[in-house]
């Protein structure tokens, strides 16, 4: 509860004066006011968050935060739970989609077992297990309160510790069969809205399993009546410990005054929480790409946030994140390697025309 | 008109087969199904290209045409024609948009002077010079058939030059003051659209100028009267030099089976033309970033294509092909580097479960 409420408590506003002078800086760049659109804006928000106009990214990680929950008994996934295990092993040995992508985007990965239902005991694998799963939603709470605050602290945890290690971008992916319904559970808790609006049909899924799973994560809100003014109480009744990791990771790295990028739906889900939690964090925040799961878009309007990316993905596992590693890099070496007007020497009338 | 006809009779279906084995090993890597979206769909095309499943880039590079366009002196652009060359030697000396994203991306630029109005003396822009500007399409046709086909052999001779020496990537870009009009006319022409639908308000203009813009464009089609049958005819009457070169370029990359970048809506008015002077292009064309310019999603549609990045970038230049590049590669990277169900011996009661 300590780290938690430091935490929460020191979440500040970036710097409006630092975005001011990257907002001056761009416009003096040679190209009309504004043109490179979002690589300017990321450009802008990342000197806001820093303090800084010109700034670089040093070592950048994918933190997966891995966990069983205990609606999957409900065969809402068309994988068994074991995934879970065996894909949080399969992250350890190379080969996986997040492994290669980051790979390619010179990214580390940071793999986190949070609550997967077996015992993972791996030099790869972060042991910060909570409990081995959580309990199924459509009964009862999938956690307690305390565990609720203790996954958050550990998803703060792992990020500052990533970033007092020199990591200056930080991703969030995850590993947890059933989590996109956890993910809706949330988002419809907090958004107010009907499973017809926020649940998609996801990879495979028959009308029949669909309208399933809505009935199922519909129950779960009925039995559990979560608090939406009250983030940790969604958390614990409708979350699951890979989103409330998840969150903390939002939160732990605006706390470090260090951009985050948001990943697909589930990844949203954790940074609407972290955004219930304290709305400052929404600053720090970078989406990358456009989840199919209608919840996804629902959770992006109220962040006020738009993906850059448009890719018909739907991994989950952070695999958004490394592309997304590459898209902000270009950004800042617009900011940081384009040339001035003032050091072309453009012929003044034009300078003021081009403008 | 030699290498004109060589390379439109030339040019072939990608190889079914090889993207038949593209996504036979897709299928078979360690995700669900298809779960990784365009970046599957980009290394299935792109093994069809090829004729190889496994593929990587080597050098790459942006082809930026550079003319001046006679309607220009209608002051159809806030910025004054002069910009042309202006900017062209700018991309001489490093500092612009696409010279900071192409060495972001690890990619060369080729400068091509295709018809600006002005000396150009440069040891670093290749002289392909057609004429000093073309005439003002709301007048009279911009240029001859026989220049047209001139345009268009200049962007295949640069563009096969560089994949036989080793580039295989091409992307496509250009400086031209005025392009967004001839882009427009040419777009309109070939799909039979009003100005109300195609022109966008662009970088700056009122409403005024806005309507005026429009109304400019339509005389030019007004008093051309292009043959929407006959592409050679569309382009030597409302289009410009630096559109055909581009569309020579895109048919040259399709030549040499080398897959081909669309940047905005100027590229994409250029793979327009390329397609209606042979339809098989399109499967070697990849498209970047969708354009605010309304007519670029009419021409998307007509490609059946879709871009993966959503930037609201509208500089020009070819500024979207190095962001895309890295997108394309990490899909390679995908396709050669991830893992099947059989390397990581999953159980095969999930094997089947997951795929």
């Amino acid at each position: 509860m300590k780290l938690y409420k430091e935490v929460i408590e020191k979440i500040q506003l970036p710097c409006e004066e630092s975005k001011e002078r990257a907002k001056l800086r761009l416009d003096n760049l040679i190209k009309p006011l504004g043109s490179l659109g979002k690589l300017e804006e990321i450009s802008i928000k990342i000197a806001g968050i820093t303090g800084k106009v010109e700034n670089s990214i040093g070592k950048k990680c994918v933190i997966i935060m891995a966990a069983d929950n205990g609606i999957s008994e409900e065969r809402v996934s068309s994988v068994p739970k074991e995934v879970t295990v065996m894909q949080t092993l399969n992250f350890t040995k190379g080969g996986t989609g997040i492994n290669v992508l980051a790979e390619f985007a010179n990214s580390d990965i940071v793999i986190v077992d949070i609550g997967i239902d077996a015992d993972v005991e791996h030099p790869k694998v972060l042991n910060k297990k909570i409990r081995r799963g959580t309990d199924n939603i459509t009964k009862k709470p999938a956690m307690t309160k305390e565990e609720a605050i203790k996954a958050l602290e550990t998803g703060m945890e792992v990020t500052i510790n990533q970033i007092e290690n020199g990591y200056n971008l930080i991703g969030t992916g995850e590993m947890g069969i059933g989590n996109t319904s956890t993910s809706s559970a949330v988002a419809m808790t907090f958004l107010g809205c009907s499973a017809d609006l926020a649940v998609g049909k996801g990879a495979g899924l028959t009308n029949e399993d669909h309208q399933r799973k809505k009935n199922l994560i519909s129950r779960a809100i009925e039995v559990n009546s979560p608090d939406k003014e009250d983030p940790i109480d969604v958390v614990s009744k409708v979350g699951g410990f890979d989103i409330a990791g998840m969150a903390g990771c939002f939160l732990g790295a605006a706390y470090k005054r260090t951009p985050v990028v948001v990943d697909g739906v589930i990844s949203a889900a954790a940074a609407l929480i972290a955004y219930k939690i304290n709305p400052l964090v929404r600053h720090y925040m970078i989406p990358s790409h456009m989840s199919a799961e209608p919840a996804y878009n629902l959770i992006m309007k109220e962040l006020e946030l738009t993906p850059s990316l448009n890719l018909g993905m739907r991994l989950g596992e952070g695999t958004g994140c490394p592309l997304m590693f590459s898209i902000i890099e270009a950004a800042l070496s617009v900011t940081n390697n384009m040339a001035t007007f003032e050091q072309v020497s453009i012929d003044d009338d034009f300078l003021i025309d081009i403008r």
